[in-house]
């Protein structure tokens, strides 16, 4: 393994000072235990919008804090999930006495961690709300979920409930718009090769040299398929056409009431994709590979909306939800309307995304 | 060789094809001549900026096209100098009569290219000034160079002079700036892997399971020394003492004196850094090295700044002149003063470096 880190155990550590750092403008880092937050936090009456999940991914969550985006993200170790007193210690911080969204992966240590900040910080008279991100189409159940896993389209509700938020939505109107976020978009991905995590010092899984993994999970969970090498053009078909052609799916989540301080069942069904729809395009780089590359994906994958039918309106290309130095993409597609497009639209200012400030 | 693409010999074709499909608001793509320009060229009575050079470096020169920066990017083959025709032509759609700046790293087929290119320019009455960046501080000639290679700031030469342009500086203005952030620049480059140039399939150089390059060049070009692996520490402090330290360096450049239409041999020495100094602080991925690890190398390098009295007040952390694939980091570190922070804070509004707007 050739990294450019000191000691594996330091990654995280060093990483977020590093951050805070370059960053107090936009953001303090809170150590032990860690969490990122916006520098001008708690943001009186507005509800402050989190999330977290192992790191690895970055820059999501860590590089979404700022004005119009996260108010805290709660990094764990590298692709392990963080605890719920990170959760519960980041909620108290930011939370401007409007409460908390927390977005929250599809993945059981996530969701089991963040269902037990929730209750905690109940307890502490702090109302939070989890909604789940379950937009990848590869595979139902994995390796670390039941159900699908949350992927791309987290970094795109994080940026819609944030501007939302910023605008002065009540918690439940911004679970209710992170809700629909959710199950207006579908991801899927591949890679081209493994990443490595720190700790482990050799790589996740081994692909062969013609080899790639399709449908594979952002921490190389395995996808649908093993297959030899294809052309861009016809990986970009691939994951297209499985989203774009998605049926409904329809699970039951679990939602925490914060009225009655209980976990209440809630059936939802994605509605798929149809003729017309006018779509936001998310061509993500899984690490390691080249913006270059990214463009040639977009640009097949912008052929296939248009003869799909799918108008893309607004999009997003490059490395935002990355599985360390992977090489490979995922695309995702949102429906969008005219108030997720404006609330896209809204200003945003943090590390790694930022426009209109 | 796994790669994104569909076959080595159109990778830039469809790349630039994908940039045009998915920023129509910002730029379009000319092809045959291949160049990208502002959607709003040419801005009358606005000085143009352009750039160019081998592709395999994005996002640059292509993604700093738009509003506040580049006018124009003239992208070769991979690797690969643009040709004459391209520039000229560029310049032609981009110049909106208050001539053209080439902002040219020092490869000596970039140089060559560009030269020619102001000097048909001129013979069709269009005024176009090139401003060498020799900012490489690793070695003096290599592979591809007379002198030191133009590497990292580029960048921000492109950022400040585009601010500058749109501010209304007239040409001799813009390239007197130019210059001046290239005398305060420097950078140092590391790979810990190779790269892979699409055409060629495998590897350009080889590097040992536990050793790195240290003064790499963007081409893979051999740089100082090749080492043991140490700690990202180590090697920030290797990459930030050599710029830091580096002793003033004299040179003789070519620049195109457009009122008489020949060149004019002129000599220009770098200022040290000193005590005191305000620095704008570049950490740039090679291409394949994760976010996270280049805030370790941020941190490490703000210990070092502030033990020698560079004040930093600005930054820019993220994969911006990359080589493929390649693994790895530079560093740049440039001198601000008040006038290069106010271009520098200007908006900006291009697909790969956006603010205020």
């Amino acid at each position: 393994m050739k990294k450019l880190i000191n000691h594996p155990d330091d990654v995280v550590r060093e990483s977020l000072q590093g951050m805070a750092l370059a960053h107090p403008d936009l953001l303090n880092v809170h150590f032990d235990p860690h969490f990122i937050y916006r520098a001008d936090a708690p943001v009186s009456g507005k509800v402050a919008i989190a999330s977290g999940g192992g790191s690895g991914h970055e820059p999501m969550h860590g590089g979404f804090v700022g004005m119009g985006m996260l108010d805290a993200a709660c990094p764990g170790e590298v692709f392990t999930s963080p605890t719920p007193d990170q959760m519960l210690e980041a909620a108290k911080m930011v939370n401007g006495g409007a409460g908390v969204l927390n977005i929250v992966k599809n993945y059981s240590g996530d969701v089991m961690n963040f269902e037990m900040a929730a209750e905690l910080a109940y307890a502490e008279g702090i109302q939070i709300l989890n909604i789940l991100i379950d937009d990848d189409v590869a595979v139902k159940d994995s390796l670390y979920t039941q159900g699908r896993r949350g992927v791309g389209t987290t970094v795109l509700a994080e940026k819609i409930c944030g501007a939302a938020a910023q605008q002065g939505y009540d918690l439940k109107q911004v679970a209710n718009l992170c809700r629909q976020v959710n199950l207006n978009g579908r991801s899927m991905g591949m890679a081209l090769t493994s990443c490595t995590v720190p700790a482990k010092g050799s790589p996740t899984f081994n692909l062969g040299d013609r080899e790639i993994e399709v449908g594979i999970g952002i921490h190389g969970e395995p996808g649908r398929q093993r297959i030899p090498i294809q052309s861009a053009d016809e990986i970009t078909e691939m994951l297209a056409l499985s989203i774009i052609e998605d049926t409904p799916y329809t699970r039951t989540v679990r939602e925490w009431n914060g009225d009655r301080g209980e976990w209440v069942d809630v059936e939802l069904t994605d509605p798929p994709f149809q003729n017309g729809d006018a779509v936001l395009a998310f061509v993500n780089s899984m690490g390691g590979t080249p913006l270059s590359e990214l463009y040639i994906v977009y640009r097949k994958l912008a052929q296939i909306c248009a003869q799909k039918g799918l108008k893309i309106v607004r999009n997003l290309i490059g490395p935002y939800i990355t599985s360390l130095d992977m090489q490979g993409c995922s695309i995702t597609l949102l429906k969008l309307d005219d108030e997720l497009i404006k609330l896209w639209d809204a200003p945003v200012k943090t590390p790694s995304l930022r426009w209109g400030i």
